[in-house]
């Protein structure tokens, strides 16, 4: 017992404009000490090309010298604790994806060599950067053609943001970075690789979470997509595709173990366990207490759904969901990956670049909209912005906001905009069940799950069920400690698998937003408004007739005000 | 010659916040004196109910008060330049309307008397004031099925905005101003006939103007609606019809001559000729040139277009168009009055109430708006912030924006929202020329015309028309002086009818706003889409598919960005 009261994680968590370290105490769950350092490159760590606004990438560089820094002042912090740093049993990475990053043979980012170091195109390509729209519309249609298997398991559609997207965009718009890459690795492969000394692509690692989601990896077929198929979009894809190789790694595995060189970097001893990487979001779901029947909602500036289903109930792909992988989350689970591509960003643009004002404006604004009634607005908003994860699974799509008068206040157009991410995460709640995937209980973190009520009861009333929230306000890094530290104590007693560690260390808050049921009516009658929009103009060859829309909700508002 | 070169008008103009005076020299189309006073009730002049948004009334004593300061300095002004006024040979009037004002026996408004003078419902019903909604409906419904022709003069809908619906409103909310009213007069009509001094209902001169566009009034049926009708809206109405002459004047005949009382206030001669009124669009319309071929567009917080016809080219009144009256804009033309329920308004609502910031942030918003190209915001809006006047004839509708992105400015939004307007009024070009009314010239007047470049540009080029702009800044009142000067002077050598006044002093600006050839190519693509939205949700049993909107736009927006 005493042994075990010691025994910690390491986790490290890349997001997309810092690094976050934490050490976490397994057995009992406290976080003992964590440290954040920003990227310093670009503007808050994303490189932008004034050219093109859906461009976003990231110098490889930063992440490794901002891990330094807080991995580093982590440990520190728990040196001065007194707490023996020996008792780090293992460490566990996340990052954002799909952000791969291309490197010669020996692991080194083309990025940080001389010849590419201005080159926007030899970093890494950041999640969120949509410059691929037309080579994803290209892979989607060619999979539907050849191998409609993998994308039934991505929600039919291979989005723009994820690895083949990307990597052929650069092939078709910078042939010399494409040749001088050996190979592309995503982020999550390429820190725990960087930490394990990693110096030949043969010796790499890639974790399935990432692969699985993001690269249509499976193993229905033969892991990676086949030559065959690649070839077809290009015949360079071939040589890429030979450095893929056929095994992706479940977070149960280890990527190596800490080298020597970093260990004198983060003051750690060599060779502690590194897990395979997962990407983030997956992570948080797992320091959040994801299970059968829980759905974990990260809400951030854009939002990430994740549940988990017994592999063994042979469920089926859910179309609009991107994401269907076995083990991808927990091992022996089919790991369900749903997302609103931009949850906290639409109220960070409205705020910055429509009012002009600086964050603390928040305030202000939630004062006034948390008086508001479902409906007083007359307001109805699409969260569309930067277009629709799920389940459209489409980035050619855009705002829309209805039912401005002459009397729309800045504080409604808020609240509209907060009612338009819970309408769109009740989209992709209905889809999962619908689905047959049943969910008893919604988790939400993230920086908005915890820092903004008027959210969290906006999303109780519109989706009509109660609103937990995670107790940690670090639930990625968690995630990513509790895999590190399960990584190097696996086996021994009481650590048999993941579950075990998490109901140890994951709590929800007390707190906890419950539906109001006359608000929850409200929005419903809104809600099929919504789906109006939604599918008016989301779906081909869906006419509608939309004439009652405006026209209700000005009678909504009308009984709202009456009442 | 030399007596002509004395020949003066004085015009009165009510706007919905202040009165102008202005004497006018009809000769040399000189303005020679001018001056304003703002009506000191309520908001700017506006008596509003925080619990109905859409409720605006106005104190009668305001316009009586105002008047008086803003003529008799004007005259002062004339007197100090040594200037004769008893050259002044007539007074033209025009105010807001449909404004109707509910009176006693003797002429005095309910308002003005000590026990409805907290009664917002005696007060001044101002055009803007919605509360009316229902019973607009009600009245188009009981026109449709009893008197078609009543409404297909009005575009097929009887507006919330008009005498019947507001009457009809009161007596159903507020029976005791109802019956304390002898009749109910226009604002139109209510100054003139206080100018003149007359003291019962039963000598009042009804403006055909007014009755005409506002109250169905028609040569072609009895005047006013019949008994029969307004008896099935209530029997309580027919009581008002009989207060309602047979008989509505032009603005060529006389209101009456300007009573001791009033000549004393002012500093002018009693007896002065004082011409019927008119509502201040159509008098704007003549002070800007409007004939047979020039459309006038009078652009402040709404729109009013206004046209003629030859009443003898037998032209079938406009579906859509909500104005269609003999002899109501110049003697022995049909008047065609169409217009945009918001311009100006939404503008300015989008930088108080939205962007929180005062006018002269407009400065800002501009300068940066009028580098974009069309198209390039991607942005398109709809400009029914306060419902559609023409050609929809609806107020049970709202603003709509969509396109945007994680990057729209605040700058976009308000490009788009001129666009939306410029979309707005070519629907409305589009409409009259459709039904064989031929517009060769467009001017333009009223603040935003004149003040405004960044929108007359973006006029010209989405209606891919030069805009012209009418040389004085107060056409209103203009008008009104012309017509007041008229009213004394007509028969005499040169002034045998309007139009060779309006050939003396009316003129258009040097600057014309041509449209450009290329911007105009991408507005009219963008113009369809507008179409497919505003018929989309405009338009009942109208089925469409809206797939392709989002997706043109951002289609364009990269042609544009890549030129």
């Amino acid at each position: 017992m005493s042994e075990k009261t010691n025994l910690l994680g390491l986790g490290i968590d890349f997001g997309t404009n810092s690094v976050r370290a934490l050490i976490l105490d397994l057995i009992t769950g406290k976080e003992l000490a964590t440290s954040v350092s920003n990227y310093k490159s670009g503007e808050v760590g994303i490189l932008l090309d004034k050219n093109d606004p859906v461009l976003a990438r990231q110098n490889p560089a930063d992440y490794l010298e901002s891990m330094e820094i807080s991995v580093r002042e982590t440990v520190n912090k728990i040196k001065e604790l007194g707490i023996n740093v020996e008792n780090i049993a293992g460490i566990g990475v996340d990052t954002t994806g799909s952000t791969p990053i291309p490197v010669d043979e020996n692991m080194i980012p083309l990025a940080m060599k001389p010849e590419f170091k201005e080159n926007l195109n030899a970093h890494a390509w950041l999640w969120k950067d949509h410059t691929s729209i037309n080579e994803s519309i290209q892979i989607t249609e060619l999979a539907a053609e050849m191998r409609p298997d993998f994308i039934a398991k991505c929600g039919g559609a291979y989005s723009s943001e994820w690895f083949f997207s990307k990597i052929l965009h650069c092939l078709n718009v910078d042939k010399k970075v494409f040749d001088s890459a050996a190979t592309w690795v995503e982020c999550s492969d390429f820190i725990p690789a960087a930490l394990a000394g990693v110096n030949n692509i043969n010796d790499l690692k890639r974790n399935i979470c990432a692969a699985g989601h993001k690269a249509m990896y499976s193993d229905d077929w033969n892991g990676y997509p086949d030559e065959e198929f690649l070839a077809r979009l290009s015949p360079e894809l071939v040589r890429l595709r030979k450095t893929l190789e056929k095994q992706a790694y479940t977070i149960d595995e280890l990527a190596g173990n800490l080298s020597k060189e970093w260990a004198e970097k983060f003051g750690l001893k060599e060779n502690i366990p590194i897990a395979i990487g997962a990407m983030d979001a997956h992570l948080g779901a797992i320091g959040s207490g994801v299970g059968k029947g829980t759905l974990v909602k990260i809400i951030g500036t854009s939002t990430c759904d994740i549940m988990v289903e017994d592999i063994s109930s042979n469920i089926k792909p859910i179309p609009g969901v991107a994401g269907f992988v076995d083990h991808s989350v927990i091992p022996n689970y089919v790991g369900i990956e749903a997302g609103q591509s931009a949850v906290g960003d639409i109220f960070n643009w409205y705020i910055t670049k429509v009012l002009k004002k600086d964050f603390s404006y928040f305030d202000t604004l939630t004062e006034k909209a948390q008086e508001l009634k479902a409906g007083q607005s007359g307001l109805l908003s699409l969260d569309w912005n930067n277009g629709n994860r799920t389940i459209l699974a489409d980035f050619n799509l855009s705002g829309l906001i209805l039912g401005q008068t002459l009397h729309t206040t800045d504080y409604e157009i808020y609240r509209a905009l907060i009612e338009a991410t819970a309408f769109g995460a009740l989209k992709i709640i209905e889809r999962i069940e619908e689905y047959g995937v049943q969910i008893k209980k919604v988790v939400n973190c993230g920086g908005i799950a915890e820092k903004n009520p008027l959210v969290m009861q906006i999303y109780a009333d519109v989706t009509n069920r109660p609103m937990e929230v995670a107790e940690s306000s670090q639930t990625v890094a968690m995630g990513s400690a509790i895999v590190g530290g399960w990584a190097g104590a696996k086996g021994t007693e009481g650590f048999e698998n993941i579950e075990e560690i998490q109901q140890r260390v994951c709590r929800v808050k007390e707190k906890v937003y419950y539906p109001n049921a006359d608000e929850a009516k409200v929005y419903a009658k809104i809600y099929k408004l919504y789906s109006k929009l939604h599918d008016s103009f989301g779906l081909k060859n869906h006419s509608s007739n939309l004439y009652d829309v405006m026209k209700e909700l000005i009678e909504i508002k009308k009984n709202v005000i009456g009442n």
